[in-house]
Formats: C-alpha cells, sequence, structure tokens
C-alpha cells in the first residue's frame, strides 16, 4: 500500500492530507491560508513534508496554473498566487522522495476518471471546473492532454460578441461567463445593480426572485453553449462539472439542450463524485501511476 | 514500395490517384462529379478500381462525414452527399485489399503531419479546413484526435450571438463566420445586399473595394477568435490552415493577432502544404500506417 502526502493549492487556501493508492484519505484534510509570498508558501509546505515524514512515499501537488509535462514545476505566473509563486522549488521538498506536480484541473479529472464519475465512462472526458473561475482538464484515450508545453484545458474561447472582460486580458471568454463571477456580472446586468455577488443570487433563487432565476438559466445556457462546442471538438465519452458551483446545474436539462444541439453521437453530463477533494485524490492518483511507470 | 489508390470523396467530386508510401502521386490526379445517389457512388468507385486493380496495394478514402474508430465505415448521413451515403460497403470494393476510410479533414492533417507544414513541428497540431464550410482534423501526442466514436474535431462551437444560423441546426457556430459560405454572409451584411458571393468579394478586394476589404478582415477576425479559443484548449505545436480559403489569410498579422491573445504558450499559424491533394495524400499515409500495424 502506498501513500501519498497531497496538496492542493489555490489562490485562497492550501489542501492537505495522506492518500492511499486506493484514492481513501487516511486523515482528516488539513487546510491552512495560502500565505502571501513565494517563500512563506514554501516555508509552510516544508513544515508539513517534515511533520509527516515517515507517513508518505510521496509527495502529491494539485495547483492553480499550468505545469510542464514532465510533472516537475510550474510554467508561468498565476493570477491568484503570489508574484514568483512559479518560481519555487517544489521538487526540494524532499531528498529522497519523488515529487509530482499537476494542475489543479488535471487533477480533478484524473481523480474522477480513475475512482469517480467517470469511472466506467470511457477513455474520454471533458472535465470542467465551475468555481470562482472555470479550469479544464481533458482526457484523450486514457491520457491528460496537456500539448506542447503542458498548458493545455484552459476554457479561455470566445462565446460572445459583448466585449465583457475576462481575466486573461482577452474579452468574452467561456470563463467570462461560465464561472461564478460570470454569474455574478450576468446577474449585475439582469439586476442592473453593481453590488450584487454570487450568494445574492444564489440567495435570491431561493425566494424566487425572477430576476435571479433568468440570472442562473441564462447563466446554465452560457454553460451548455461551451459544452456544445467542447462535445463537438471532442466526441466524449461524458462531461463531468466539478467544483463550488457545479451544484446549481439541472443536469436533466443540460443533458437536453447539449445532445439535441451537438453533431457527434450523444453524450453524458454528470456532476462531479469528489466534490472539492478531487484535486488532492487526483494529484495521488496520478503520482502514484508515475511512480508505477518508474518501477 | 506500397501503393494506394487513394480517394478523396467530397459533395461536389471524387479525385483519385495513385499514391506511393513517400506520398508521391504517381499518375495525374483525376477527378469526376460526384453521382447523385449512392448506387451510383458505388458503381463508380468500383469501376476505377477495377480499372487499376493490379496497380495498387491498399484502398483509401478520404470522405466528407464522420468515420468510426475502427476506419471501416461512415458513422452518420453528411450534409453534402446523397441520402443514404453512408450505408455504402465500401470493404467489399476489394476481395483481397484492406480499404481504409477516414474523414478528409483528418487525412489532411495526417498528411500535413507526416510530410507537409506540419513535419518538423511536433507532436500536437490543429488543422483547420477553410472552404465552403470549416473542417477540422486535430493531432494529439501524435496520434489523430477521434473521440469516443470517431467524430471529434467538428467545428462547432458558438463563437458570437448574432443567431447567424448554421449549417448544423444550431446557431453562430464558427463554421457560419469562418468558412467560405461565412465570408459571404458576414459581406451581405456590410453590403447590405443579398446575392453577393465569396467570388463578389475577393474580385471586389482587389479592386480596393472598402466593403469589401472590410469583410474580409471581420471573416479573418472571426477565423482568429476560433483559433485563439483551439489554441488554449489544445496548447498545439502549430495551428495549419488548409482548404480552398487558406490563401486569402494574412498569417503575419494572424500569427500577431492570435499569440498576443492566447494564455498558453505561443504557436505558430502556417498555410497548409499540399493544398487540396492533402486529403488523398493523407488517405494514402494513413492507410499504410495501418498496414504497418499488422505486420
Amino acid at each position: 500500500m502506498k501513500k501519498a502526502l497531497s496538496f492542493d493549492i489555490g489562490g485562497t487556501k492550501i489542501s492537505f492530507a495522506i492518500i492511499d493508492n486506493k484514492g481513501n484519505i487516511l486523515n482528516n484534510i488539513e487546510k491552512i491560508s495560502t500565505p502571501n509570498t513565494k517563500e512563506d508558501i514554501y516555508n509552510s509546505l516544508k513544515n508539513i513534508v517534515n511533520k509527516y515524514k515517515n507517513e508518505f512515499d510521496i509527495i502529491t501537488i494539485a495547483t492553480a496554473g499550468a505545469v510542464n509535462n514532465e510533472n516537475t514545476k510550474i510554467l508561468s505566473s498565476t493570477g491568484n498566487l503570489p508574484v514568483g509563486y512559479n518560481e519555487i522549488d517544489f521538487q526540494s521538498l524532499s531528498i529522497d522522495k519523488k515529487v509530482v506536480i499537476e494542475n489543479d484541473a488535471n487533477c480533478s479529472v484524473w481523480a474522477e476518471y480513475q475512482l469517480g464519475s467517470g469511472k466506467d465512462c470511457g477513455e474520454n472526458i471533458v472535465l470542467l471546473t465551475l468555481g470562482t473561475g472555470v479550469g479544464g482538464g481533458i482526457i484523450v484515450n486514457g491520457k491528460l492532454l496537456k500539448g506542447k508545453s503542458g498548458s493545455a484545458g484552459e476554457m479561455h474561447f470566445v462565446i460572445k460578441n459583448k466585449k465583457r472582460a475576462c481575466t486573461c486580458g482577452f474579452y468574452d471568454c467561456y470563463e467570462a461567463y461560465a464561472s461564478g463571477n460570470g454569474l455574478k456580472n450576468t446577474a449585475r446586468e439582469i439586476y442592473n445593480e453593481s453590488t450584487i455577488t454570487t450568494y445574492d443570487v444564489i440567495n435570491d433563487v431561493k425566494k424566487n426572485d425572477e430576476r435571479a432565476i433568468l440570472a442562473l438559466n441564462e447563466w446554465q445556457h452560457d454553460i451548455s453553449l461551451g459544452i456544445i462546442g467542447l462535445v463537438n471538438i471532442f466526441d466524449p465519452n461524458c462531461v463531468i462539472l466539478s467544483g463550488s458551483m457545479a451544484q446549481f446545474i439541472d443536469y436533466k436539462k443540460i443533458n437536453n439542450f447539449v445532445n439535441n444541439n451537438i453533431v457527434v453521437q450523444k453524450t453524458e453530463i454528470k456532476k462531479g463524485y469528489f466534490d472539492n477533494n478531487s484535486g488532492i485524490i487526483g494529484a495521488a492518483l496520478f503520482g502514484f501511476d508515475k511512480l508505477k511507470g518508474e518501477d
């Protein structure tokens, strides 16, 4: 039985746990706030590694941002993390254990593919993490889609001509509409109020507020537009929606709408099984697969 | 030296030639008009096969429409070909030679990847065929992207909210803007004339007509929007533009615009090397690879 010390590093918090090669979380998942400097992030990780040093065979890290094809380092700066985060020498966290890094959405799809909602689905899967932003993890013929440098799966493709600014510097990207922030901005247009939050919309939907329902429907419609495109491009066995916003999707409705408007064979849109734990579990499973490759 | 009798079956014509395993066309490319019924298509192919029966080792077919993962048959009806085209029993064209079928855009990207503009580019390539419609052929880690059933690479993803109808039954798809028909429809909006053809626009551009230049620029901008999305999704080594409309692209301009607006590492957008012969050449090369797999 192999064990991983697995981290999920995001803009606001770092989660970690010991995970075995069946994907079981052996202790409770612990969480700390993400420190504000790259040095403090490194030192926090190092302290955790030292604390658990006799309890794992491999260190695995799910992280925001693009990771190289060798799974050793982060390729470029990532918006929500401190300047220089990509320069952290993760490999030096252990002198004798392997350190495997992968993008968080890629880890999520790996967890879902191996043990979750995508387990019996097939070898071609598209996963979207719907949170503050939108991430993408894609499995093609049983392997992670990484591209020439490792950054594949970025959900920045234009879906409208409304000139809504996107975090990437461009405009009208899928992320600008399908994310939690996208719902917020769509609601602000509908309410004609500039202070509405995503939380307000969700709350107002519960109160049957017509504007909130309209915003949520438009948000789901926008999500489905992107899914239609991705399904036509990848012809996947299934599409998995993960992340904090995936619970607000009407899966019956979105399955009907997408399947009625694609040109490829029918697919299935499902909610992720592991919810917010897919990152640490997926990183661990992916790391174990890398160890296996070396045996 | 292996030889293929290779066909490219489109809505208006069928091209064919004998091609060796270096991709050389050994005789002239011959062309016939595509017959109007599935029976006549089959009989035409059969006559050609009989005529050349001692001159080839394999029959290869590039075709409009989606082809299954076993490369034996067409999955569903395709708009520009006669009803029942997908029911043709291509395997019965020869009793002793293998018959390998693949989608025409997939054949094109295979030709470009093996011997054309994508030869020294890398293992991840996106190819777009810009003709009356838009086709897509994608190479991931040196293999054709086929998806669960074989239909992957369909360029039907929404890029606007203008409600322009698409051939697929949906609206605002990339094909509806980036194709030759897309240019025509964009020009009709700009000219405010419902009879303008793609040919008129190209002719008017040569005469420095401002409306035509505006339409061509908008068409190229729309093409680049889709390329930005595809590059962010696939992180490809290069993007190849093929088909009859690829000659009207300003490659310097589109390279600058795309590379300034992607979130992944820089890529290169190139014109295809084989132009309209990439289908028959790619089908042949793909077929030879299948033969090799069986040796």
